[in-house]
């Protein structure tokens, strides 16, 4: 069965523009989105991984190395000989189901390799397979604290550092983490919180219109998902065309000083701790540009992705009982008095 | 021992009536039967299984698939070329007992080739023996919520995804999920409540004829299992057909605009989260219309089925002490005020 | 050492007449038996079994398969041609001591020929020794809920299913649960009480002749086990003829409408949960009727099984502080004036 | 070195007479002795074992079984001809110590067999070794309730049931059970202290002239052990001796009516639990009197055997706050006036 | 990627010199680095490894023994006869990854060679590999205590003592650890505390033109890794030749009486527990004096750190709210009057 | 690197006579050494190892024993002829490495001969190693509860009793344990505290000119450790002649009675459990005369050793809010009024 389209998704589009910004860059860290059940995150976050274009990889290599990239960087491509060809493959969208243990996240040992041949060898996980894609985790909330730990480490460093079983090896793990989740069934800690990029909400739609919108198209879909789908291809193709021109835009796009006090005095007005925030503010606001196709970030970037970037870093405040978007939207209009 | 006839069940219609929905229209998620201890809920469930047509299925591939669906759908069929002839199989109907290890359920290596062989090979679990059936539950709330959670995302994503023990596939496993409990003995997570598609309260007759007529019957089977059967084999048979040809009608039954505007609107007074209850009143009032005959899903069989529908997707109202029928019926009252 | 004679209990007549009543109809379901600290139930659980006539067996089988029963009853027999002889088996009496693991009491992967074969073969437990019999377990508040929960319910469907160390089967497992128990030392979980069949208490006698006799009789059984036995030989021998016959005229007793009414409005005026209540009153006084020869139940057979068949499933009814035993037998009164 | 004499030990007379009450009549139960620490219950203990006569076993049985014993009484012997010669063998006195394991207690598959030959073996434990002598435990109230109760239980049928890693069998364990224990370290479970036939107390002598005799003796058996034993050679051969022909006289010492009645007029008026209490006070009662040379229980053995034998049993009465050894004299001045 | 420059952090000098002064004299025990999240504590200390000049060791010796040290100080140098060669390699930075399993920091039982070769040999872990390097947690307070105190005694003792899977051994384990944490989120035991060397607070900068810096320079390198570090080069290799020389320099710092008693004085006005405040104090300001280039501690190198000398070192004073750093800056205010 | 000497250990003259006294006469029982971190304990500890004269050893007994003792000692000495030459091997001192596993305690089961052999045979542990030496536990009040209370018992009675992994056997383990602590972690249970022989308290100094002694040493000492232990060597000779000529002539040392009457008054005033506290005061008095040249045990000898007898020992009364050391200091002017 094709997957959902991207563009066929009604409403949400604080998560939409989310997750297209970490296409363009991944290195704004993982991207959160948390609500209401049955709101379609899971739907969305499927939809991403279909849209996204194709990228080279190292044939046979478990990490699928990008052939330009130096040969030592996986113990895969330390050992054997570059090849001369490249292949296509998707942009991974890995899950993490429910259950899985960590051994198989992680990577192991070769069980098999073991028993039979008495071999010491590494059995890459799913942080092998998530290298240059997305790693998602639904409920992100009943994920036990130090695997999201491990997960947000992963993450940051781009390097899986294995110690278990008798086995010590590095690989890369270059991956975006989506986590989703509602936040009635149990919050995460602050600290986690606060590593992940961007955090954004979703509602149920509260317009009949729009709810009858999205029961036709999910019906629309199951009842003949090809037709549905050929229905969307144009759109698809040319929001896809959008994110590659996006991506190679990106390092051009320029951050003048202005931005940069910008934003460290939305962060001070928040009091945000670190400077996190002030780096994510920079780079998803760059990213943002390269999108829209504008070569200099200005305050407008800032203000419109400054609630998705900040808000999940903001401290509890006993004396202020507002939300943390309405807090967010506060500072931002101090800042930015225009 | 031949089943305890389906028809032969004294009362308990919304409880009969929700399972045939169920057998009509498998997409609309899980049945949550709750109440009275010895009231026949797993009688009831076990009755449906024998009530069930048979279904065609590749031979000899363990997850059943169905002659008509593309070859690389299960791990089995994407290897095996794919058989000329197919088998004649009963709906399975999968009993989870309690104790039964999260291996078996999921499945897992295959211990016996492991050592013989020395080879990786996967053992299928219940959800595999599930596959295009019925998965039940006696009890669904004494179970570990992380194995309910499970079962709940295998059911409304149709795959079983593992990755541990150094096994990594992916397998169909579409099956409607039956849950009975008794709410005393703890309750599901409200998160994982409104997963299950439809809800329905059993509780014991108060009517001095009906117990008799249920003592009666139960003795009347326990003493002479095949003589009672016989003597209902007629109505099992005319039930078993109306469930053949409400299945074959149901993809031409019209759900029109006004009807999806009720259903928004029910939902919207009852403030139910995210867009579930919509999605499973369209869906369970379709069904019911094909089991009916009918050919367009209208205001009576949307006000019919939204207790079972939505009663368990309420929030808990601090100023509104009625239980949730009650509630559910209210708002059919206001949005249905003919 | 032979085992201490039934007939020679001294007193405890609830606590007998429940073992008989289940000896004569298995099907009552099992008999919970709490009360003080050395009463001897352990003794008279022990002495029914040494009471119970021999019953005819498959040979070989270790489910000990009734020969009249059809063959693909179980695992062994479906795959066994039936032998043409049959052997002559007690009824067993099986014990569950303390410390025995899961694996001992569902049955197992057999180590040995895992390890020596490499082939995966089920080892029975203990609930495959048990069936056609009894299961006895001293202390039964002391055992875990979810291997009391299991037991009941392999005792309620009489089968065995085995989802376990990559094992899948059923096997037939048939038998009376006995449980003793001290309440003082941790309550059975409602839900649990309410799935045995009849539950009698057990006082120390506070009459000093009683007292002696027992001490005497206890002593006189430890000093000479050989010669008490001989003395109680014949009443033995009495009493295992009386349940024999009882066994053959179960079937052909009558429950009047009259009686299911009035069984009916004895649940009702408690307020049972479910049918359950009925269903076990009209079972025991059927069995009742039968042990004492009678053709027909009667009010009579009703009024003196009730307080075992009911005490144990009534809700807690915080204005009402007298004791289930009495409320038990205020509800008599009322339902039968007479 | 030799084990410290029993008659050498000074004071501490009430355990010194449980110990060898229960020497004459295992059947008693077993000894819980409680008090201060430091106070040589250890010492008497292992003094105890030292004096007992040695006793005939079949060669080569792991059970030690009497070759007086009927042949089927355990797997060794069922499956062994009975050797022409007996052995003699110390009574055995096992010591469990903190940290043994339940397998070596209960005993347990032999792994060495089953690794090398493939063979499902039992290998016998504790319980084992602790056949027809004693098993002493120091700080009873330490060790896990349920192994406790699983000691008790082997201790109260005298067979050992075993079920457990694919092994079922069933072997002779009568021993008796010596338990030590400190009261503050946390008490036994009322269910447990009731099992136990006699209970003593020690406490820490106050005379100064006792206390220098204490440390005396101690410090001279720790220079010299063998000039010490030797001091108190004839002393113990004595109370050998005077064991020896209790044990013969035992079966003949006669308990009237008139002494069974004292006993449940003690235990009704301690309002003691069932009727182990008056089982003991009989039996104890008895050995006591066979220890002395009589031929007749009367009061006086009733009198003085009674705080060691009831004060254990006695329930936590809100209203009376004294001590239960002080309840106990108070029974018996009221029971036995004179 | 080349690592980020250490001289190219911005701000958060106290840091960076408790991390200085470490690499001069790794005898003053670990360094806690505590603060906000995102202030770039991690970062600081990768790039102190980057800055460490190489050291000679003895070639395949898997603890990287210095060739200088004596042959027997570990079990692979006692065995094999010294190499007449060195070789030359990085001073080891060992990252403790999340989720790293006992086994692997302390060592373990070689299963390769276990399971291929039945040997019982020892594959040395993290301690091993961070021998003569330093060992770095990141967020240690998350770590449980246990491994902790393992790894503060193996760095106090700089030997490893194995005791376990039948290993027995000893080898060498020098190394700094290096531990970083957030105390909001579990604070670390005093006793734990107290026995890292230094402490240092990071906080993030609240000045605008800072931060700007700071996130310019982070965006600068990750844009151009080799650009940024090149234009660092000459710095980094000034501060590492600064270092070579302090640790050539330090046996001959003097530290006259003078300075131990004010030192004394300080602990004694602050209330530390033992001698390790005294301690420290004197080793980290001959190593300060040294990398300053003097050749007499002063109370000037005292009272600059002190504070990171003493500030976990205090007792919790109820009467005096005031933080620990404060408190250390009123001690020397008193000590060091002028 | 040598061990710093034990005469150069500055101060703490409480803790230096408590372990001198234990190497004259280990019968004393354990020492427990608590006080603030980082005062010396463990140094003190280690350095006693050092002084001690080696010992006589049979070749080749994993237990050490003495050749003048009687050869079935040990499982080993028990199987293999007593060879003709001893050796001559320092007395051991073991440390006990936090995270040490039972089994490496205790002894197990020798897995490396278990795997290639099939063989069931025993691996010494830890006690074997000690035995007729030191066990060190540093921080003994973070071990487990369980895991100290096997280790005095085996302390106690001389011999380790293994019951595990299908192991039974029994060897030597003699030793004396010394366990340091620091109460603010954690107390250890009375019943523990009062099974050590002697427990002294160390304190920081609050002298600055000890204080700057202590610090000078220990640079002194890590600065040039040969040089500094060369000047200690005469003063260590001594030390170490003195302790020969004490453990010699402790066999007849003389305890007059008014000795033995003076302890049980001490302990009486102070109310000490059982008999241990006069044990070990007439022991440790005459290890103390004997380590003076003495012979004869006086109430000087019994004064100055009371505290670290006896000070553990003290029940907690709650209308005296003295401390133990002071409680005791009252009790021995109570009792030696001159």
């Amino acid at each position: 069965m094709p997957t959902f389209p991207f563009t066929a998704i009604v409403a949400q589009d604080e998560m939409k523009l989310a997750l297209l910004i970490a296409a363009v860059d991944p290195s704004v860290g993982g991207v959160l989105v948390f609500g209401d059940r049955g709101t379609g995150k899971s739907t969305a976050i499927r939809a991403l991984a279909a849209l996204l274009p194709k990228m080279l990889a190292v044939p046979g290599c478990p990490y699928a190395c990008d052939p330009a990239s130096p040969a030592e960087a996986c113990p895969h491509c330390a050992k054997n000989p570059r090849p001369k060809k490249s292949v296509q493959v998707p942009v991974p969208v890995v899950d993490l189901p429910l259950g899985a243990t960590e051994d198989r996240v992680v990577g192991a040992l070769d069980l098999e390799r073991a028993l039979s041949l008495g071999e010491k060898a590494f059995e890459p996980g799913l942080l092998a397979k998530a290298n240059r894609g997305f790693l998602y985790i639904d409920e992100v909330n009943l994920l036990e604290d130090h695997l999201v730990d491990l997960l947000l480490d992963v993450a940051a460093s781009g390097v899986n550092t294995v110690e278990r079983e008798g086995l010590s090896l590095r690989h890369p793990a270059k991956f975006v983490l989506v986590g989703s989740g509602n936040p009635e069934e149990g919050e995460l800690r602050p600290q986690l919180l606060d590593r992940f990029g961007l955090a954004c909400e979703v509602v149920t739609p509260t317009d009949i219109a729009t709810r009858i919108a999205v029961v036709r198209r999910r019906d629309a879909y199951e009842r003949d998902p090809d037709a549905f789908c050929a229905a969307h291809a144009k759109s698809e193709k040319a929001l896809q065309k959008k994110l590659t021109s996006a991506r190679e835009r990106l390092p051009d796009v320029d951050v003048p000083d202005a931005a940069l006090e910008s934003a460290a005095r939305l962060c001070l007005a928040l009091g945000t701790d670190g400077l996190r925030g002030e780096l994510t503010l920079m780079r998803t606001a760059r990213a943002l540009a390269a999108f829209e196709g504008a070569t200099t970030v200005t305050d407008d970037h800032l203000q419109r992705i400054a609630p998705s970037a900040l808000r999940h870093r903001l401290r509890r405040n006993p004396l202020d009982e507002s939300g943390s978007t309405a807090r967010v939207a506060r500072a931002v209009a101090e800042v930015f008095p225009g």
